[in-house]
């Protein structure tokens, strides 16, 4: 059973650990707070792990396999660095970096020492995700013309993240999964509406090397919370709304085909049945920390590895930089698993 | 009573004459249409109106006072220009032309003959655009920080038009009605699925002198309908959602204020009652002829007048230039009523 | 080309006339009003048919084929029996009488002359209720268990029938199609909010003669409009919403089903797919108007036709007897097509 | 501090200690449960309780202040009874007892003992309730017209109960709560599914001396979940859906009244502004905790006391009693706290 240390007991740590003492494979060897209160809170939930103050410290320890790290982003690169130096497998919150060169070190770095580097992409590993991509992978859904994302509600701002980096990395992890293609650039606008506060709505315009097509909509200022995907195939469509407690997932036999006959409409619509899958309810966390503890054991790359949380993270600048100049398009160089 | 001439009776010219009949202050005086089928079903609808296939004949009968245009949007500017030139009070179809240059020539011409030319922003005149129109000049929702719109259905793709001048045109409308400022700036992307039809699918985002955006979402290729707008403000926000047939507006007593205490969150929330209130149940066509017939007796200016038109085609057309470059910005120069 | 009689043009006169002129396979040879108003708005619409305020003038005239009336319910009998006594096929808006006697004699009078009796029984006639019929008759839900029906609305009041009479009779004509046994048994109970007027608001169950049971809730005094019907099924379930402009029949692959391990629970539930078929978009009047023309050019019976029209109306007058004692249960004599 | 036990710890009663432990007012003291399962989750999570698997030892327990009892149906009048002859303080799980004559010998023994005895009727401390009790105690909705109320799902078949005592036992709680007058008959209809299972789905309509109805509709095997209640009112009208996360009541300034005019129409329509009122998000089961510390502190009598759990169980009693002859109306005997 593979011992894990939890740096960060804050808002996600404890769902990591809660995951962790669920999975049957993996136990909570150690947690690591600055707080105090938060090792006060993790000593009564997971009253046989050891817990300490000094996050480097549980890093260091010989007893611990592998690093879960749930800290303020600014502080992922020191931390995932230290922990694969000390020759521990990782996995970190999302984003993994606050820069792509941070990111592509901290991927360097446990390619060279044979390490796992997975990011929690937690999206990534819900049985609506896993459901869609499958129906992509098959070709369900023919070819796909566009991801629509709206991802608004109030609150919370963020005091160390925008709202790109906060709500708009989800469905940057989300599109790293299920699109077949590479982002080749992305134009981005943002706006903040309360002053001296990071920006807090953001509208991004995503394009694929296949003339495939990602927009999103994140926004913490939004009277009702929305959690809306709509995904445009030339076969099927596919809605996906988060907020509903079942039919998650619509899939509709529903499209537009070109005409060729001069005399007939330039364009015909298919209006057919519409299905919602039955999906798994099997909780994400719980899957991603087997897949993480299958792939420390098998030494095999997982799903979401760190080469994809660097994808995600270079994507995150190139649409920042873009905001400064009210959506001048920025080109994303290609990144492919050598 | 003033008598009307119905130039195109193929989608919407029917409503017009419907609409004008209807209005008790204009008759039907005379309807053409290049087809003559068309004309068949003018006369089955409105036996007292002359019909004739020629339309610059109907826009030169001296029996008629105005003229209302209601044909492909690449003939608006031709036949605007001859009824104003034949004297006649002018209201155009939306988009009032196919270029600014266009739009601005009329604008001189009807100025220089002190004749009424209107805009069929029918829209504007529905009790829900109405409301919250009322809402912003009121103050209720404070500062007006964003106009968030989704417009998105499966068709019609249209032939002339892309989607941004068959779509975005409503929201352009609606914009230039509610915010207080002006548009300084649109960055837009935009694809077809279906190669060879014009673009089905846009995002724009519209950047105010004072700070406010507004962002659009169109798309001829969506499973599912949607009509969508959440306007978000100081003091308060509102979700306008016309595919529902009661609660079209409702007004969100919740929002976010930047906090003064530094020892105290950033940011602090409100989240109060809802309020969705009643709406005229009056037909917008029916209020527009009104407010045209209005207009042309009391020579006055209507609130959607020939200078709104040029404002909605100036930024439809920036927006089409700013989406063959990615989301390139491009710049408004701004328009006042003089 | 059938030759047809209108016999009332108030409020639904207008649609039969309306589907009659469309169907392709009969015509609007007369239409006949008591109002002369009402004579004056159909010559407007139907100006090739003759026009009478004297409804058994138009019965009797020997150029009409069959009258479709259209009248208050009390005079549904005198005019169905004087259509069927001068050999005219006869369509009857729904409930086809006022008492169950009635309904009886003109079953009998049509049988005896060989004449087409159909009930309007419109909501038989739209894509939904089709679906359900199909999805029942292939055996697709499997044993039928219940049918839970809520049709409420703010309005009208009807000032001669109570709300079980005006609405609730919509779910007995579906049910009439759908259900593949008898009703034995009603319990109704009913108030009226307003003093002075009709009940308008009622609770009905209904006890089918192999255990399945009907619940329909009708109420005019409803802030919003509801119409939602349950069917449940042991091998699947359907949820049919009208007010939905897509996705109206949802079909459940959800159930539960009796353990047989005294180990085990004692029931086991099983949550699936959801599939919403795409429905036919033909108007229902339209289907129902062939039906009528069919049977009358074929000395066929039609799918809505006296019988069923004689069931509805002894259930509703049972259900009306049961509300007058608070929901005492009153017995149903099973009547069957001879 | 009062010293709680807590007869059960399977379904509910870890809830209760949950919110003992929470409530700041009282401290659970003891935790006793038949099962020595259930004893070992409670040790977990409450490491300073004693825990027993003999709750009666409990019970007599001299550190116990007052008893929260958590246990089958079936047992609730024993414990409580014990409790109470032990000169504890009893807080009963709904419904309170499985007949009226052991409910009322509750009450009996509570006053001799001067001793307070509060049924858990958890909806009536929610936000929503409380907020349509103000509503209606404030007059807002005028003459209370009827009450609706929906109450259906997939599961949880119980053993020991049935639908009616399950489900519709919530809807009593909150009318007992609710409702200005008292109920004088109830009809209801209940029919079972699943063979050998109790029944699953049944309607009851309950009569009120002022002429105001409630109807209730209970179901396990309902292909979607809905919890919502439709409440008439001669001013204003309120629905609430208790599945929605925000607006979960919604009041509409809606209604309908008698004409005086005999030229006018008998009825006349107003479909006013909607509100949704922000509502408290304390939980209910904290609130109603409180309720009970205070109420043993003070010597008070709680807002769902004994009597009111006792006219809860003589509804259910005479509900099922309907059931058992289809619908036949059974009358009830008012009873008013003396």
């Amino acid at each position: 059973m593979i011992a894990i240390g939890i740096a960060g007991y804050g808002y996600w740590g404890p769902n990591l650990a809660r995951a962790v003492a669920a999975s049957g494979c993996a136990r909570v060897e150690m947690i690591a707070d600055r707080m105090e209160s938060a090792c006060g809170r993790a000593a009564l939930h997971h009253p046989a792990a050891r817990l300490t103050e000094d996050i480097y410290a549980m890093i260091a320890d010989p007893a611990v396999d592998a690093v879960m790290i749930a800290t303020p982003v600014s502080t992922h690169f020191d931390m995932a660095m230290a922990a694969l130096r000390a020759g521990k497998h990782v996995l970190v919150e999302k984003p993994m970096a606050d820069t792509p060169a941070r990111a592509a070190q901290l991927v360097d770095e446990a390619a060279r020492r044979n390490l796992v580097l997975m990011v929690d992409h937690t999206f990534v590993y819900t049985g609506a995700v896993q459901k869609i991509a499958a129906l992509i992978g098959n070709g369900d859904l023919g070819d796909l013309y566009y991801y629509d994302s709206t991802r608004v509600n109030l609150g919370i701002f963020q005091r160390d993240v925008d709202v790109i980096w906060d709500l708009a990395v989800h469905d940057f992890a989300i599109l790293d999964r299920l699109m077949p293609s590479q982002p080749v650039a992305v134009s981005a606008s943002a706006a903040t509406c309360i002053a001296g506060s990071p920006a807090n709505m953001a509208h991004l315009s995503v394009y694929y090397d296949d003339g495939a097509m990602a927009y999103l909509n994140v926004n913490w200022l939004s009277p009702v919370k929305i959690r809306q995907t709509v995904i445009g195939g030339s076969r099927q469509m596919v809605i996906y709304d988060d907020m509903q407690t079942s039919e998650k997932v619509k899939i509709y036999d529903s499209g537009a085909t070109a005409g060729t006959d001069p005399y007939e409409p330039m364009v015909s619509y298919r209006m057919g049945d519409m299905h919602a899958p039955a999906l798994s309810t099997k909780e994400a966390l719980l899957t991603e920390v087997q897949e993480f503890t299958r792939c420390v054991e098998e030494n095999a790359t997982p799903l979401t590895d760190g080469i994809s949380g660097l994808r995600v993270v270079e994507i995150l600048a190139a649409a920042t930089l873009s905001t400064q100049s009210r959506g001048f398009p920025v080109d994303l160089v290609q990144k492919k698993v050598a």
